[in-house]
């Protein structure tokens, strides 16, 4: 049995059960866990499914356990599938916000950029298209995890081009890859930010290797000196990459403080543009992962654990080998070591699991020591927050 | 630790489970357990609070657990009685509804009768009495548990003096009650009526002890037989009790199948009243434990078993004892074991754990084998449950 | 799966437990627990088995678990019984040896006398009828358990017809059932000893039930005054029954300080005897059991929980009504709560649980709290156990 | 808690368990586990002690587990090293047999090859010294294993320098090394036995990195062919190897089957001698596990998971790095792959954990899947063994 019940709420005792207890009426004793609710399978499909007959067709795709002779056993044969295209038949119809500024967004769908491919669903997306010119799509974590799974998995599966990548940066977070302390970071240090840019740079190297021109959008905060910000687009300008100072929260919604950002990439979108995966899809699971590890992470190579070797030869045996890769690794490094900042080299990468998603359609690799059920702070916010005398809400900041 | 979580899905294999495994990191294992939502003492507390400084009241008095040297630890104890206050607050307001004949209704809250006290939220009620002349409340499971409940635990929190009782009473029924085959009850049986009617008489005799008028609604099916119903109301005649045949779903909605019950109650609830409790909350635990088990279900005796022992003198060290109890108690039955029909006699009440809710105010009692998390059926509805090419529901009825 | 695993070692964090964790091939999840050996059902077969053969076939007669329509399933079925008996055939042989003073003694097999019959093996008894005129067998705890189980289990099976009862008494004892506090019965207090006499009493009453003549033996300790001694000979006379002090300890092994006893005893073994079993095996189980605890703990009444009542309707329906009744109660009390001294009335004896022992033929009936895995004191002996330098023990008194 | 209970059964659904379960009585429930008996940490110890003291020292120092804040918590913080000596005080006085030749043999001690160092008690060995010329130990699984660590780990604790090396080899495992089926063997087939012979070339050059002399034993099958002992004979002469026929089971205990290797033995333990450790302790612990891998297994390097990083630093924090390295892995393949034989190439070692057992003083490095609780044959033995009717054993062999 490899599926979890799911829960939105970050228990992590939850992470390790044993259910079943108490006697033949209360079910058979088993081994389990829970994950969140984002983590689920379920919400990955939700997020690749075309239409309700193609959400209905990976559900029951879904291989939520093996036989005793180690054969998968699918929602399908369990014959549920119907049952779950029911539940969610609704949920599956975008919704449609508007930011401050009135410009339309769909917030669709969210699967844990971790565990799955970590961006809204591909029904919004499409729903989009037709509505407007262009269409910008948020992917989860760094962009060796967020745009990479987004062209190898999601535009792959809907036949999508992507016209060019917005690679967000900010001059704090720059500073922190470069070595600065995260209590030091509103300090001017020029120093500190040269030595994070090769994080940038690697970032910004692995989207050209998709066939499409990045830009920077510099995510302006309060306290970034204007003396740094110069410095960095002065390097930008150096490595010939676009980029644009983007003031939107400090110029408010309705203000004028993407425009320069906007106009950048209607411009670079305008222009020619030659998308191509980073993979072909008849590689091994093994070379697709060392590729996604060798090119984008920049790693010497790929370490399997015992269980991740027999996991792959399961995946061969079950005629699992033409899906796509999903990798889960820390998006704090490009290692799976979230200590290690810049731009590291000489590192290998250690795959301690595969799970095969075959609902969804991808192979989840799970490095370094990811989890799908976080934890909570060592002082719970629950412990300030509260109701006033007029049912006012305390603490909730 | 005594304070289960919850779950809105009737998950057996939950019941008993092992948590916290698989190192320092996951929590500390212990044995646990899920119940229902609806089984929560935070259900229960929701529906008796006056306001949400009650609420907070009581909620931060719930009893989740017990020190190694067996002293109560309380939700505020832990100090998140504000944060869980303000994840009610607004759903402590109540949902104001209306039926088919535009007639207002409050439905809000649903504490599991089974478990705790099986009517709606205090705060519903009264708001409902600032805003009409006469308010119905249903209170869940037979009169048994669901009006005994409602007199000695809501009416005695709320202050209210319920003026009239309307039982709800089916041919159907009775003629189970009667021994006849639930396969049989469409078919005209007199005798069997007659077999059955004793159990309706015990419940208008536990009614009366509250000093309160009970009528009886004779809540008419499609298939009762006119000759059924006339015998039915010439018994209740015969009894000296109000009776009239309501045929609300029969008739439609907005049409006059009510009429003559609505009559009958108004004129029932402007006549004399004196209320009283069944008992005192001065009476020991035990002891309100057999007033209730002998006066209402008819028992000889009520037995605890060594567990409850143990509880009751728990109870009475933690200064518990001027709590109200809360039967749990199979809803099919005046006895514990829910194959005895009629109004038997010679029984004793088994009464195998006391479960302090003393956020709630109460103590369970639980007899028989009460559950707390429901199972499914043997074959699950979702293998008829799916949609149709249009996107619309197949198999929900 | 109703058989545990035994062990010989008190560890209690073994009582209960979760087993066959870790996937597939480290078994099948199921709750499970320790018992100690001679708790195990295997130790109570080895001292009712009249021979290997009849070794085997009850062997083969244990039901360790129930098939998933609950149809009992033993260990004929899976087959082992040969491979249990080879196991166990050097076991079930006598083991012969002597006192300080030469009488010669067999002491083979102890099954624990709360769960179990706690009298050694039938094989040595028979092979010391052989062997000897009188032959004294040890009936563990009280005469209520003790006595009542050798009677009703061991001389019914073997076909022993018993020709006198010893009780052993002693001042300190009786004086504690009396009322006296534990850290003061070295102290001489004849009022006591008064107060104490009745629950003697009782259990001489309940050996001559059995129609045999109870002897009280006078087990003398250091600190016994004389004066009590004479008291509690000049009782035993006036209630018209035997007694002898026996100072064994006292005066030595080799000594003559059992020799009145002993006497005693062979003239009461000449005399007449009329043997008879307390109750029929045509008795119902809950007959069985309401006629022991009534006539030999003088209880009014028993008390079955629910999962009791249950287990009662098994029994009767795999057909095992017929089996004689192995109680496990408290041997503090006559009641099941080890607190009550003396001779209590007015109580009831409350059964928690039926346990089938289909191979040794009798039906345990769990009573109170009793356990089948004892625990540890608080402050473990081994903190004080050592070896000193020159390889000696240290600390073993 | 890293120690667990151990039993002396093969029972796999005890490899992972839930403890203390049922309440607070019954202990504090956790995740844990049995080994059998010879894995256990305290055997060994008992193998390693030269004498009563050390044993007790040895036994304090073991780290049963790790305090919350990750200090490791020792039996001398409990207290109970003596105790647990005085267990041990007679079991740690070697035993003397003898052959049916009449031969002398101390078997004393058996810690489980695959976890600990696989040969008998430090005492036996050192009592033999002070008895015979020659003492020769028998060390457990390959020369790969067996000899590292009786080398690397018994021989540096006792400060023994060996003076020779037997490596028993037999035709039919360097056939089966060489590729041949497990039924085939008994087939002559002197091109599987050439194709096997690299293996044990391998074994030889290990022995050789001690600065020991090694001698092969070809130890006789009766299925071997002439013609394949002397083509093994020839290549052992090629190799400049000392190689002799051992016949001891073909020609009876008393022969003169082992002649020949005595007489062989005896020349070269006369004869000069270098004997050298592998590695010095001063060494990381990985750089040591790396140098065996290297050195002995032929290994490429060492790939440690996740979880044995994390413990690696653990062992440098708490001062362990002096210790020894015990490798765990399977006795079938000089890799962690018991399916590669011969003498392979190219492979990677995979450290999956480590286990610090500073009582025996080493660290266990597990490599592949390497248990510490063995499984059973898929038919049970126990299916085929009985008593007949005079008590004689059946189906035993």
């Amino acid at each position: 049995m490899t599926f979890k019940r799911v829960l939105d709420m970050n228990d992590r005792a939850l992470r390790e059960v044993v259910i079943g207890l108490g006697g033949p009426s209360q079910g058979v004793p088993r081994q389990d866990g829970f994950d969140i609710t984002v983590a689920s399978e379920i919400m990955a499909i939700f997020c690749l499914a075309s239409d309700l007959a193609d959400l209905r067709g990976r559900l029951g795709r879904i291989t939520f356990g093996y036989s005793y002779d180690r054969a998968p056993v699918t929602v399908a044969d369990l014959g549920v599938q119907g049952a779950l295209t029911l539940l969610l038949k609704e949920a599956i119809k975008p919704n449609l916000v508007q930011t401050i500024a009135g410009t339309p967004a769909l917030v669709h769908g969210g699967p844990f950029a971790n565990i799955a491919h970590g961006c809204n669903s591909l029904i919004a997306t499409q729903t989009a298209r037709r509505l407007a010119d262009i269409v910008v799509t948020e992917a989860g974590f760094g962009a060796d995890l967020g745009a990479e799974k987004f062209m190898d998995i999601k535009a792959r599966t809907a036949g999508l081009a992507p016209s060019a990548v917005v690679v967000v940066a900010t001059v704090r977070a720059l500073k922190m890859q470069g070595g600065m302390a995260k209590d030091q970071l509103t300090r001017l240090d020029l120093a500190a930010l040269e030595a994070g840019v090769p994080n940038l740079r690697r970032h910004l190297r692995n989207v050209e290797k998709f066939g499409v021109t990045p830009i920077v959008a510099i995510n302006k905060f309060g306290l970034d000196s204007q003396e740094e910000l110069d410095w960095l687009l002065a390097w930008c300008a150096a490595e010939g990459v676009h980029a644009a100072v983007a003031d939107v929260w400090g110029r408010g919604g309705g203000g004028d403080g993407g425009d320069e950002l906007a106009a950048l990439v209607a411009r670079v979108v305008a222009g020619p543009n030659s998308f191509r995966h980073l993979y072909p899809l008849e590689l091994s699971v093994e070379d697709k992962i060392r590729t996604i590890v060798q090119e984008i992470y920049g790693a010497d190579g790929v370490d399997f654990s015992v269980p991740a070797l027999k996991r792959l030869a399961d995946i061969e045996r079950n005629g699992w080998s033409g899906l796509p890769v999903c990798m889960a690794k820390t998006q704090y490094s490009f290692t799976d070591d979230a200590s290690r900042l810049g731009a590291p080299k000489g590192f290998t990468i250690h795959v301690r699991d595969l799970l095969p998603k075959t609902g969804a359609g991808f192979i989840v690799a799970l490095t370094g020591a990811v989890m799908t059920m976080p934890g909570l702070p060592a002082v719970p916010a629950a412990l300030r927050m509260d109701v006033d005398d007029a049912g006012n809400p305390v603490g909730l900041t």
